[in-house]
């Protein structure tokens, strides 16, 4: 079965608005076995609009559009759905009132602006399909032997209008062909060149799932998808490469899909009951921000110091301002004594400490903009470990923060923290 | 003049990558006075790329395609650009031998990969466009009286191309029609109803430029549009109602574009000299992790603490435990110590403190997920605000840092700290 998306709107082709509907649509047709032949943005212009709608239900069998379903002139998607249906636009009561119903308890007291109720016209004989986070239903009309879906813009509306409506109407259809199906192996230490000479011959192996690879400031995703007559059937095939690669990357795989690594960290330190502080510097405070996006992190986050200026780190932390003048700020020492002192002063069992060069100033050449050193306190003592990143300042920063919390999840599992193997990359790159 | 943008790549129409190049051409394309048509993505086929291709030469002035121009045999773009200019491929030795360079260059000691080398195709006669960012360069042909330029998919390849080539080529081209220019006002602490009430009128009497919002957690957008016969007499048509706007919202325009909170903030600290701390319960860090991402940030701020758990409040940052065990650590009288405090501690000019309840959990009928307290501390001593806003703990976190940063902001510029107006929110929503 083939499919084409529209998405429709002036500013998109004015390049003010990105569509992220088409790719959202994409992928979740591919999960169904709809094959996408090619999506298309086009303006608020009903005859561009005809053109492109006619042509792409000409071609294909199933056709989703987006966006032009306001109430407002320029919404044109109503009135050209209906000339491709040959059915003209009837004013449908039960919607209209709905409508109404909808403004009154979101703007209470506020007069109800008429122009609304074009909302509440719908091609003759079209599905409705209902808009539970917004006023514009959507519907569904057949142009020749196509269906025609059209869901309004806003993502927040189109995506559950699409999950309740049209993917249980294309489940339906007759049994779909292939199904496409992605996982993502999120790891992060190793670069990219590293993890390809670790899995170069699975990628030419595996003819299904295949392998991508993608590198991002927090480390490396690696992409498999399969094809298969069933999601089940991609499941087992995903599972089964799945397996090989985590026996290959036995230390660097920290996640699937939209793991992220403070949540993975949240988990380990939650269910070791282990509490954590933070003395950070070079990262300002990126460390914490991350902790704290978990929700219940307060269970086991005790606090944190950005301490940017020497006198801070001295004064409110406790380093020697002699280790601060003998050997600088960035220095192994400094990173020794702030993870020692923030571990003493607030009785966490974990307490990690980062300070580094994050430029675009102040390198120099014994100690470049991107050096860092990071510390681990912990019952056994503190370890040290220096590393260089590179990249802009908000990179290094991302950078940083993701080798502090890979240090604490693998403290947390008690999995080496260098890797000894001559072919990975130090943690860090 | 009219154009189209093709982007070419199966991995766009599998959802797996987001097509973003696109959306930024046509917003180059706008500036510059070409009409963009329509976009599109389509696979890695021959067959189904010829087709888009020739329907988009056929229809428009200027083609400019993204993707598929990589070393392997998915690459298909080369071949059908010069199928459909009606001429052969050439190897061009100077190409070939740029590309075995850079590979020399970026991975010394590596054996070079013959296939590297099918990027030194062109269509014979084809304008070379230079890559200086990847191995792949572009090119432009002509396909009838469309000239279709090709470029690769990655976008720090692409845009440089685009700007270095494609622009000055278009723009020699006859003189443009009208162009679209757009400049965005940036506004916090005032929600979208609010502004709306302020300058309703302007919605409906200004034709040109138009006036659109777009609120996010960071606040309200205000984006005009400009149509003119040239740049600058767009920049006069925007600069006219940037100026009437700036005068109906005097206190809530922080910058322009894409300028952040954070450098404006960074910038009044710098330029008058003072020096900023930070005590933090509920936004875990992101205050600072904002304030430090701007460069040259140690030059103003001294630090901050993260205070999660009420012991560290206490034993660190010195808030008074009675303090905290009768008034709670959401609470006015903990976010007017904590100020004080680290004010007191840093010796810094200016200390900000957020106290609050990110959620989901932890909220009671009193003090319900939302809440937030705010203390400022300068030479005129402490003053706390209390604020709600809604959302989940990121938007949460998001919203808070950036009423935080807008009360530096404006107390940087002595501006009103609250807000008169009956028509304006207070600061947070």
């Amino acid at each position: 079965m083939n499919a084409e998306i529209v998405a429709i709107g002036t500013e998109l082709l004015l390049g003010q608005n990105q569509d992220t509907n088409s790719s959202w649509l994409a992928g979740e047709l591919a999960l169904l076995g709809v094959d996408v032949f090619s999506f298309q943005a086009v303006g608020d212009n009903e005859r561009r609009l005809e053109t492109a709608l006619k042509a792409a239900c000409e071609r294909s069998a199933f056709v989703v559009a987006t966006g032009g379903l306001g109430p407002t002139v320029d919404d044109v998607t109503r009135k050209v759905a209906a000339k491709l249906a040959g059915k003209p636009l009837i004013f449908e009561e039960k919607l209209a009132k709905a409508i109404e119903e909808r403004f009154a308890r979101f703007r209470p007291g506020k007069p109800f602006p008429k122009v609304n109720l074009n909302q509440a016209f719908m091609p003759q004989g079209a599905t409705v399909i209902p808009n539970e986070n917004g006023t514009a239903p959507g519907f569904m009309v057949r142009v020749g032997k196509c269906h025609l879906a059209c869901l309004p813009g806003v993502p927040s509306e189109m995506k559950p209008m699409f999950e309740a409506t049209l993917k249980p109407f294309l489940k339906s259809l007759a049994p779909t062909g292939t199904i496409i199906k992605s996982r993502v192996y999120r790891t992060t230490g190793m670069d990219e060149s590293a993890l390809n000479e670790r899995i170069r011959d699975l990628f030419e192996s595996s003819a299904n799932p295949t392998i991508g690879v993608l590198a991002n400031a927090y480390g490396v995703d690696i992409r498999l998808t399969a094809k298969a007559a069933s999601e089940k059937e991609a499941d087992q095939l995903l599972e089964g490469l799945g397996k090989t690669l985590t026996l290959r990357l036995p230390n660097h795989i920290y996640g699937w899909d939209k793991d992220d690594l403070e949540t993975i960290v949240g988990r380990l330190l939650t269910t070791r009951r282990l509490t954590l502080a933070l003395a950070e510097s070079c990262t300002g405070g990126l460390i914490a921000h991350r902790v704290t996006q978990v929700p219940g992190s307060s269970q086991y986050f005790i606090g944190g110091w950005t301490v940017y200026s020497n006198r801070f780190k001295s004064a409110s932390l406790g380093v020697d301002p002699k280790t601060l003048e003998s050997k600088g700020a960035v220095s192994a020492e400094t990173a020794m004594e702030m993870a020692k002192k923030a571990r003493e002063k607030t009785g966490a069992d974990l307490a990690f400490s980062v300070t580094g060069i994050a430029g675009p100033s102040g390198g120099t050449p014994q100690k470049p903009v991107g050096l860092v050193f990071l510390g681990l306190a912990d019952e056994q003592g503190v370890r040290v470990f220096e590393r260089r990143f590179s990249g802009d300042r908000a990179t290094f920063k991302i950078k940083v923060s993701q080798a502090a919390l890979e240090f604490l999840r693998r403290s947390c599992l008690k999995l080496p923290l260098e890797d000894q193997d001559p072919n990975a990359s130090p943690l860090g790159k």
